[in-house]
């Protein structure tokens, strides 16, 4: 059915207390990209710079991504982000933001990247979010993720973004912080009210929780005992969550189709902490996330 | 089979953004035994002082806890917390603590408390949790909880103490402070590697996790709107997970009997912070801790 991805291409600089790469492909829908590329066709909608070159493609590539509507601006730099996390993972602090090409980003897509059944919003500017969803009037699933900058500066924005899409992704806090609910269970069902059929509150370690007018599911994080960078897991975990919605668009979005969903989301986002960036997910096996998904099933079974 | 617990048995002082209680019954051993009591015979062990009557025996003795082991301490006064929560009800600030009859205890078990098959050492100072479980010689299973501060200045004794026991039940946080280990996991392993053949992971509002030697489990705290107070919540965790436990001694130990157990004790809970104190679990039927049971079951449930 094919899904579309609008967001950051990225050159990340990371160190965590297990390494560090000075230079090494990122963004947000790169990491949504390789995830979704599991189930479903990509197209990835973004600008890069002129230090974009053939073994970024070839990353992209090697996963069967369409990068047709990549855009690239010359004489301009690829989008920079530099962070370094603490001993507690969940400890990070940004060293550097360079939006370079960025800054002046107009997403234009393609009829292809239009016509596409999925698209997936990922955190950018909400106003342009809502200029793409305009040029995807006929998508069947929108899903969008956003971050508590936008909720800061935009939030009439974003709210109006999220009116327009199916499916609200985002950090459990910052879906407290939107909606000022104690909690996110409320906080879910306030955006429920404002449109989406479906929001799921991400959690980091401790996994997410997806919750529908009449459904709840919660799913642990599958466990790690050694993780080395946890940068791409939120995309990555809507990249594999969305990619198996768009392959199973025929059937009814049903809750037992979305908590399946769910797992593959976690799976691909466990292997994606495992190693730097993109390292892990761009020589992953389908056989190898569907191992996964069955841990998850055995490690989360209640008997009766 | 019957439980001893040995623990605090306190007044509260609790403010929470949904209503506050001056001076209500609470204390980690008051807590354990009216979620253990659900499941198995209950004796608690504890000192309280003259403000401690008629009213808050008749709270334990509506849950058949036997209290022929609480020690009235003549002239004394009980154990006082004060604390005030904030928005995000992880925020707590205490503002006293008065150990008054509690800084002299030492515990002393009647024959009957020694002969509990189990035993469960609430938070109190290690060396005396060591000295109660050299009581309890025979007893089948000991669990055992503790906090941060006997990691800050006893950790030693600490250590000792989780050596001798058969369960751990810590919040993760101080599982990794305990251990330096960057993560739940290997914290777990490490534990039990010192003996323990079972360590619980409390995690609040997002639940918890088992880790035994050859198994892992994660349930969901159940997802509530409305929570007003959490004190206790622990407590009453660990009181359903080894009340169920110890009512099910004659089976063997078994993965399934023990995801049963989190998930008696994960209910417990989730009715104890939906009011203050022990308002809510003191008038609790089983059934309807039978209901929540069924529904983490099926909100945790991933189709194959």
């Amino acid at each position: 059915m094919a899904v579309t991805v609008v967001g950051s291409i990225a050159f990340d600089a990371v160190k965590t207390p297990f390494g560090e790469r000075p230079k090494m492909l990122g963004g947000s829908a790169v990491h949504f990209a390789l995830a979704a590329s599991f189930f479903d066709a990509v197209r990835v909608v973004g600008p890069v710079g002129d230090d974009f070159g053939e073994a970024e493609y070839a990353v992209l590539h090697g996963r069967g991504v369409d990068t047709a509507d990549i855009e690239h601006v010359a004489g301009g730099q690829t989008f920079f982000w530099s962070g370094v996390y603490g001993w507690d993972l969940n400890d990070r602090e940004t060293l550097q933001t360079d939006l370079n090409v960025f800054a002046e980003f107009e997403p234009k897509l393609s009829p292809d990247s239009q016509n596409s059944a999925v698209l997936f919003l990922a955190n950018i500017q909400p106003d342009l979010q809502r200029q793409v969803r305009a040029q995807c009037a006929d998508a069947k699933f929108v899903a969008l993720d956003s971050m508590n900058l936008w909720i800061d500066i935009a939030r009439d924005s974003l709210v109006a973004a999220i009116e327009e899409v199916d499916c609200l992704i985002l950090n459990d806090a910052e879906l407290r912080q939107l909606t000022t609910a104690p909690n996110v269970i409320r906080a879910a069902r306030e955006i429920l009210s404002w449109g989406p059929k479906v929001v799921v509150a991400k959690q980091g370690e401790y996994g997410a929780v997806l919750v529908t007018p009449g459904g709840f599911f919660s799913l642990p994080a599958y466990p790690l005992e050694d993780v080395r960078d946890p940068t791409g897991a939120g995309d990555t975990f809507a990249g594999g969550f969305v990619g198996y919605i768009a392959a199973h668009l025929d059937e009814p979005l049903s809750d037992e189709l979305l908590r399946r969903a769910m797992a593959y989301g976690t799976a691909l986002a466990s292997y994606n902490v495992e190693e730097f960036g993109t390292e892990r997910v761009a020589r992953l096996t389908l056989q190898e996330v569907d191992e996964r998904f069955r841990a998850l099933q055995q490690m989360t079974a209640l008997p009766a």
